[in-house]
């Protein structure tokens, strides 16, 4: 009896990383120290950062797994792990520095395990982070044929006396939303079960979609917000804290970064992608639990002093990020419950452009 | 239809953070930075630490989770889980500073969850590290029921100059064992495959394990080494290279620290766990496919200068953890193939004591 016997393929395993190898030299910034560490990776601290922060978070992306596995189409979900937990990290205005990748699944299929470290390097790039390390784990009868779960981990760095900590955040100031290039990575449980209910159901062209279709719709990639918080600090625009719109839509994450005694008063309307409305319209799905599960339309949000709105609108269009207004910070009582301190501006279809 | 009738119960999620935040608290060193950071965790980078170096790693545990699984004994698993990466990272003779995990899931059982975070948490405790993040998924349909995988994700820091890469390493200096607690977290999928190859199997108690079943003998913890390297590196030892001996054995870990032209001449006998050869027996195994796929009673490696080799072992005694002479270092022709810089002492039953 041998290992392979018993489901593990080493040489599948070796073949992967050689074919990973050059996706994460491709990623490398100058901290990253090569040729030694051979067990882990290694990366300087950054010596131009006074008193350095590291801030570091973890995630998945959830059963958007599911709409790659139906499509066949492995080379984005890759972006959507890194989008996951670097736009996290960002909100603290960290410098992105490095990423590591867990892919775990039943049978290595090495084409397809590339095809996602792929997407994995191309966002780590884009990010400005190395990639610097993964796991790939061959569980034999923990996953079912063809399917795969991925978590990441990143890591960033910012000096104490930078950190973006939402602290500095007052009444009156703006609350800026950027563009979300879909569902990004999350509710994907409803957004399927809704949009999804077949297995042909991917294929679908709904009008409502404008020629995409369901499976192209649910597949987009979440974006990646780091070169826009690049572009907004390197302008000195003085962020007062940032969000990132993620599990729980605006009333899940945008008290996240408010002090106590602070919400928001969202605006009335800003742009909303048709896939909102139309898990809307097929759920049915009431539009209170569409807010608190989707960041309709909403990935990123800014908090700058009002007489900053304006200018921190043309750096994210310089960046090429579209951004618009989201509404306003309001003093509410210190008791007001977690999500209510997001106050949509009327019941009926908030949100709705 | 809501998200909760999807499948994702946002109160579980709710209710389970609110158990691991005290354990996370209990994990916390000097440096973590806390009521900060709403989407990441925040760690300062030690002050006195020269030119610091970030040492990063991420592994799972394979399928001992199916261990886990069939005794439904959740709580060592984390330890698992925390101790294949942390003792990756100490091999570049890095200080653990921080661990994030990623725990996925069918339907998210918060007592089992919490279970398995206690594990990470004490096990984080006595490495010495903070529990710092992690990330609880609920993907229906991804997982059968009662199943989980696990991800983590652990950072250490070391001085540049410090830094412990093999680069020293001579022909003639001494390679001394560390006693593993018994198969680690490597080579399940064989192990179980042989030892349990049906349900009831992990209840049986063979002579051959003294008492112990094989579901107790299966599950035992992976051995964490941190307050073992803490030690010999606070004794001033002058530590050439260490070696955590993970999947691939000791030929498949040994080369990973050594310069090219070097190998290792293993001594003909060390203790050896009896659930080794109950594998071989059972299997059959053969001896070099079980080199190849187990750490066969060696769970971490030193290679000191011969004159360090007897203050090593009192050093590793007065730490409380078991070490053996396991070889010497010789030189061997620069293109030995990776795993023949490994040479065992003889090819009929080596290593067993």
């Amino acid at each position: 009896m041998t290992y392979a016997q018993a489901g593990v393929d080493i040489d599948a395993g070796d073949a992967l990383v050689e074919r990973i190898k050059p996706l994460a030299r491709m990623t490398r910034i100058a901290e990253v120290m090569e040729d030694v560490g051979g067990f882990a990776g290694l990366c300087r601290v950054p010596t131009d950062i006074d008193e350095p922060v590291l801030v570091s978070g973890t995630d998945g992306v959830g059963t958007k797994l599911k709409v790659a596995f139906a499509t066949g189409k492995h080379d984005t979900i890759g972006q959507d792990l890194v989008a996951m937990c670097v736009n996290d990290v960002l909100t603290c205005g960290a410098r992105p520095l490095f990423f590591l990748d867990y892919f775990a699944t039943g049978k290595l299929d090495v084409d397809v395990a590339e095809s996602v470290v792929r997407g994995i390097a191309n966002a780590c790039k884009i990010s400005g982070c190395a990639l610097l390390g993964g796991e790939t784990a061959e569980l034999p009868q923990m996953y079912a044929a063809g399917e795969y779960d991925l978590a990441g981990f990143a890591v960033g760095v910012v000096g104490r006396k930078s950190l973006v900590d939402g602290k500095r955040t007052a009444a009156g100031d703006k609350v800026v939303g950027l563009a979300s290039s879909g569902l990004h990575s999350n509710g994907y449980a409803l957004a399927r079960r809704v949009l999804a209910p077949g297995h042909g159901a991917f294929a679908e062209r709904p009008a409502e979609l404008g020629g995409a279709s369901i499976g192209e719709t649910l597949l987009e990639p979440t974006r990646l917000y780091a070169p826009a918080v690049k572009a907004a600090l390197a302008a000195g625009l003085d962020v007062r804290a940032m969000c990132h719109v993620t599990g729980g839509g605006l009333p899940g994450n945008l008290p996240r970064v408010l002090p106590e005694g602070l919400g928001i008063a969202l605006v009335a309307s800003w742009p909303r992608p048709p896939v909102f409305d139309l898990i809307a319209q097929r759920g049915p799905v009431e539009e209170t639990e569409l807010r608190r599960t989707f960041n309709l339309g909403v990935g990123y949000v800014f908090v700058v002093p009002p007489e900053q709105e304006e200018r921190l609108a043309a750096v994210m269009s310089e960046a090429g990020f579209p951004s618009f207004p989201l509404g306003t910070v309001i003093a509410v009582d210190p008791q007001t419950e977690f999500e209510e301190r997001v106050r949509f501006s009327e019941p009926g279809g908030p949100g709705a452009s």
